[in-house]
This record gives structure tokens, C-alpha cells and sequence, in this order.
């Protein structure tokens, strides 16, 4: 399927690569072409494009840009790119303006990803692979053999269950539907609880699994 | 040991039958001594108190109060008869004033535990057990065996150490220390996907366990 990522980050290369690994055709979505040159030499089946040209090319569209620059950078690749789309967010609200450890610019009564569809109202959009590392979004079987949960928000049906099938592709075996996208906020916020983790553990390779 | 409990909800009710039933010597503490007196009549180990008697008689003090009330009911209780002791705090920092689910009064750069702290700086404040509902805190085997994480913050290493001991009383098996007080930041904010793992599973007799 052809699909766009938008960011040029970690994140948004482990997606390219690893949606090119399973046979998609992805462009990944930069406004610096430059950024993304050294690696593209080792990910060659990843074309790269402006911010419109993936939106454009994807039928499916991750949004994997920093938080902070999520809504300038889907306002650069244009909403008339986007209708009637998918669009995978896996960004999250992190204000890192007073370092680290951060902490959110929207929390609680909105997140990011509402903000974010209210601003492409034509978009069905999806939140999902916010609360793991870039690595573990595409490879979970690497913590635990993949016993451990996901989570994932929406409020369109048919949209969720395009997103849990790609989630299946990654490897995904425990994928929890926390309901409509105002969940989102919970999974937003779990990331400040996700960043003293990290302090703790000192590695990213970690995740929740829901007990009961 | 002489525990005093600050609150008359189902938090404040289950750690102090709990903490009896450990044999302990408890005093419940509430600003309306009517409300206690039903249940009191079945947990007749328990002594009612006022919220500064309470705080006198605990040589370890929880802080099991609505967390929008926290700071008001510590004041009533006495900093004074706090000096130098354990407050093990369990509140969360929920804003119900749009109803369920509720956001955070305090989110992201700073918790109600280190709002606390300031408002108390000769105790101990600790916070544990804000993670999970009130029958889980005092009896976490009746989630999936015990085999979930509890996580504990606190400035003070040997307070932690003494509260580490009492989570092991009531049956915690993994604790997680998340480090100083301001990791509460992360436990606090949890609550808003916590909030919505109870919305998506209809129980809150639920945990996470943190897997690697």
C-alpha cells in the first residue's frame, strides 16, 4: 500500500523502514531534505518528499513530527492532502522547554490528537504508538516476546481496524482499544510516567503490560 | 505500630481495616465523625478521630483524603503533629468539575505530592499506592497473583525503606522505586489512562506491570 510518514526523526524513520521492510511504498515527509540523505543511503526503498508530497502519496499517513511541531507541519502538508485519509498519530504533547524530564502542553481536558482533528476534520485520525519507543512501535516482540500491550484510540471503527492490522504487521500481539480519540489524553499523559521509567531503568526498552 | 489514616472514603476505610487487621493501632481521621460510625461498627478495631488527633497518634501517617481536599485537610490536621514523621501520601490530584472522566488539577510540572512536601517540609512525605483502587492497595494478590507493580517516590531513603517494608505487609510483591519525589508527577498523571483503562474494562480491579 502506498503510505506517507511525516517527520524526520527517529521515529519516523523506524516507521519508513519498517513499512518498506514489509512491501508498502513509503515516502517519508521532511522540510529538510537534507536531514534525511545519510539515511536514505541504507534505507533506499524510502523515497523522501516534502511534507505535501507524502501526505499526497499516502493512503495511509503517520503523523511520527515532533508534538510541538505537529500541527505546523500537518498545516505544510495540507489538510486537501489529507481528506478522507487515514492519519496515524504517534506524536506526543512534550514540552521540553524546561529540559528534562518534560512535561506535556496539553494535558488532561485535550491532547494532541484532538487538537490535531479538529484541524483536519475531513481526516480520520488514529492514535496509537505513543507510549513505546521508536524501536519497539516496530519490532515489540524485542521486550518481553511481545507480552505487553499497545494501545490504541479512535473514533472512527472502520479507521481502527485498518491501523490494528498494520499494528498485527509489526508484530503487535496485544492490542488494547481504549475507545474514542478523547482517550488519547490518557495515553498523552501516561508519557510523563513513561519518562521517570526511563529515568529508572535507564533504557527505552520498556513497556506496560495491563494486569487483571 | 501506631498508624494514623487521614480520610473517611473507601481509600482511608481499606487501608485502616488493613492495616488492624496487620495489628496495627489505628485511628481513622475525618472532619465528620457521622459518616464513619457505619462502618466503624464493623471494624471495631479502628478508633475515629479528628483529622489533628489523627495525625498525632500515627507514628506513620497516609494521606488517604480526596486529593482536591489534600492540602485543606493537612492544614486541619496540624503540621506540627506531622513534624519529623512518615506521610505515606495516596491522593491523586483528580479533577472532577466536568465530571468523569476527570482531568488533573496539577499536571506535568509539579504533583500534588511536592505540593505536599512544601506545605509540610519537616515530614516525610512518600507517595505509593496512588496507581491502582482501593481494594488493590491492600490486597494486590487479587489482581493476577500479585504478579503487577506497585512504584513508591520519596526524597527520603530511609522512609521509603521504612514504607517499602508495609507494602510488603499488604502483599506487594514488585515495587518499583521510581525515585525522588517529584517521579509522583509521573504516578499523578497516570491516572488519566488509568481513568480510561477502567472506562475500557468496566473494573478497576486492574495494574500494570512494567515489562523489559
Amino acid at each position: 500500500m502506498k503510505m506517507g510518514v511525516l517527520g524526520s526523526g527517529m521515529v519516523a524513520q523506524a516507521i519508513s523502514a519498517r513499512l518498506a521492510e514489509l512491501g508498502h511504498d513509503i515516502v517519508i515527509g521532511t522540510d529538510d531534505i537534507e536531514k534525511l540523505k545519510g539515511w536514505q543511503s541504507s534505507n533506499q526503498r524510502v523515497r523522501i518528499g516534502s511534507f505535501a508530497e507524502t501526505a499526497a502519496h499516502g493512503e495511509i499517513v503517520f503523523n511520527a513530527t515532533d508534538g510541538a511541531a505537529s500541527l505546523q507541519a500537518l498545516a505544510m502538508a495540507g489538510p486537501e492532502n489529507l481528506t478522507g485519509k487515514i492519519l496515524v498519530d504517534v506524536s506526543n504533547p512534550l514540552d521540553f522547554s524546561n529540559g528534562f524530564p518534560p512535561s506535556l502542553f496539553v494535558c488532561g481536558t485535550d491532547s494532541l490528537a484532538e487538537q490535531i482533528q479538529r484541524a483536519l476534520p475531513y481526516t480520520k485520525v488514529v492514535k496509537t504508538l505513543n507510549t513505546v519507543t521508536a524501536r519497539i512501535m516496530v519490532y515489540p516482540q524485542e521486550v518481553a516476546g511481545g507480552d505487553h500491550h499497545i494501545f490504541i484510540s479512535a473514533n472512527d471503527a472502520d479507521a481502527k481496524a485498518q491501523v490494528t492490522d498494520l499494528l498485527r504487521a509489526f508484530g503487535w500481539l496485544n492490542i488494547f482499544d481504549l475507545g474514542d480519540l478523547s482517550t488519547a489524553r490518557g495515553t498523552e499523559a501516561y508519557m510523563l510516567l513513561w519518562v521517570r521509567l526511563f529515568g529508572a531503568m535507564n533504557t527505552g526498552m520498556i513497556n506496560v503490560k495491563i494486569m487483571k
